[in-house]
């Protein structure tokens, strides 16, 4: 069995990135440059953008963190990102979702212009993702395959069962498993709450991409000899041991399930770090016009 | 065993389409205007191209066909596709593919308004589908999906198998199967040619949605008995029994995988039939501002 070391890997990424943007201003280029809008004071949004301006330092960027109260009206918010859309100097930008219940998100996300969604959200992104063509990928689903690559991990012909059927996770992620690529090629089967026998699609997977947001849901029994399982969930847990009060927890039932497995990856630190660095790899290809 | 009758149920679809015409004639409305480009001179395209300006007279739209040889170059079609784009009394247009290989159809594609793209090949229709918005729905998946409507077939929590991964039927109908909705809410296994055990994959299914093009590919051992079948497969055969010359083969074994199954579409009359009137739904949605 071996572990998945997705922090490793977002680290390594991070300084490819670093030396390509050095690359890039010793050619006289511009740095790149990442807007992030922040509403509210939500606690796991908070951590989010922190870690997102955290990762542009590492990576040479230029980050703007634009921050507003709760009580920021759809339109001022609207009047934000057409300016972002029109600032040459920002190359992509992301909105941290959720929104307060007044502002409509599908709303202010398709309100981005395309060539700036570097959270690959708007249809425009969805669509080429499902048709196959470039475009921004959303940052979990890239993150996951970008995991898949790094440790050369089969995937053609490979029975893959994604748990879950998100926008940002789920759904993008059964559709890059199936199309004619590395990763890819595999058989996908995308289960959720109607799916009848999920444990028996589970057994019968040679991977497993967990998104559900249930804690511990995938057992050991769910889980076939030498299977690859890639763990997304990230539910917040009460834990009076820790600073903060919670530690994260996975989909799968990791201390169980891992001894079975050929790969795994731990909560913290698998997919989480690599989703942060996708958004990093999509603001460098906004920066150098390598898609729009 | 009941055979799906698409072609009982475009017709009433038809007829529908043409009382709700009717109607916004006599309110003071416009008549919807579907126009279609034909590049060239393929059998199969001249066949749809007619049969789609016949279910318009079926309808009462306007149809205009605009034809062009084999050399046209790709300038003179994006000129077309934007002068159709700025034309206020057309409601939708589609260019017929395949388009010679000098032409970039991909690019034909994006260059049409999403607003009038009834085809729903653009980016913008491909990735509201797979978030699950409002938008026009591909014509043959949404052709599939009226079929099981209409004859009330339950999806919900059903093993759905479907044959093929193509931008135009596979994956926007495995899609679809897998939305919060009705039709839907399927556990939804996509297969093609790199999948290990397809004929497993099959037996296992409550629906199956064959769409490889492979005539008689699935056989009475591959369907367990009950199961919906949904024909998808075109293929012209040969045939000097026929006027034409050839015969079109689904990719159903139908002879004998009928008697096992619940519900089953025959080739043709089946989910033929219902592509066209897919692309009149979407042409009335347009010509009535519906959706955009």
């Amino acid at each position: 069995m071996q572990i998945i070391d997705g922090k490793a890997i977002s680290a390594a990424i991070k300084q490819e990135i670093a030396q390509e943007v050095e690359a890039i201003l010793a050619n006289g280029g511009k740095r790149p440059h990442l807007a992030a809008i922040l509403v509210g004071h939500d606690g796991g949004s908070e951590t989010y953008v922190a870690n997102k301006v955290k990762a542009c330092e590492e990576c040479g960027f230029t980050s703007t963190l634009i921050r507003y109260e709760d009580d920021i009206t759809e339109e001022q918010l609207l009047t934000k990102v057409q300016e972002l859309n029109e600032d040459p100097d920002v190359d992509g930008f992301i909105v941290q979702l959720p929104l307060p219940k007044h502002i409509d998100e599908q709303k202010v996300t398709e309100a981005i212009d395309y060539r700036k969604d570097v959270d690959g959200f708007h249809p425009v992104n969805a669509g080429r993702l499902a048709i196959g063509l470039p475009c921004y990928l959303s940052a979990t689903p890239n993150g996951i395959l970008e995991l898949l690559r790094r440790y050369n991990i089969e995937t053609k012909g490979k029975k893959c069962v994604v748990l879950g059927r998100s926008n940002i996770v789920g759904k993008p992620v059964a559709s890059l498993m199936m199309q004619k690529q590395y990763p890819g090629d595999a058989t996908v089967t995308v289960c959720h709450s109607h799916t009848a026998n999920i444990e028996d699609e589970c057994r019968n997977a040679d991977i497993i991409i967990a998104a559900l947001g249930q804690p511990h849901f995938v057992k050991e029994n769910m889980v076939k000899e030498g299977a690859v399982i890639i763990d997304v969930g990230t539910t917040r847990v009460p834990d009076a041991t820790r600073k903060s009060g919670f530690r994260l927890c996975g989909d799968v039932d990791y201390d169980n399930v891992a001894p079975k497995c050929s790969y795994i990856t731990p909560v913290p630190g698998g997919v989480g770090p690599m989703t942060i660095v996708s958004l990093m790899k999509n603001t460098l290809l906004a920066a150098k016009h390598e898609i729009y």
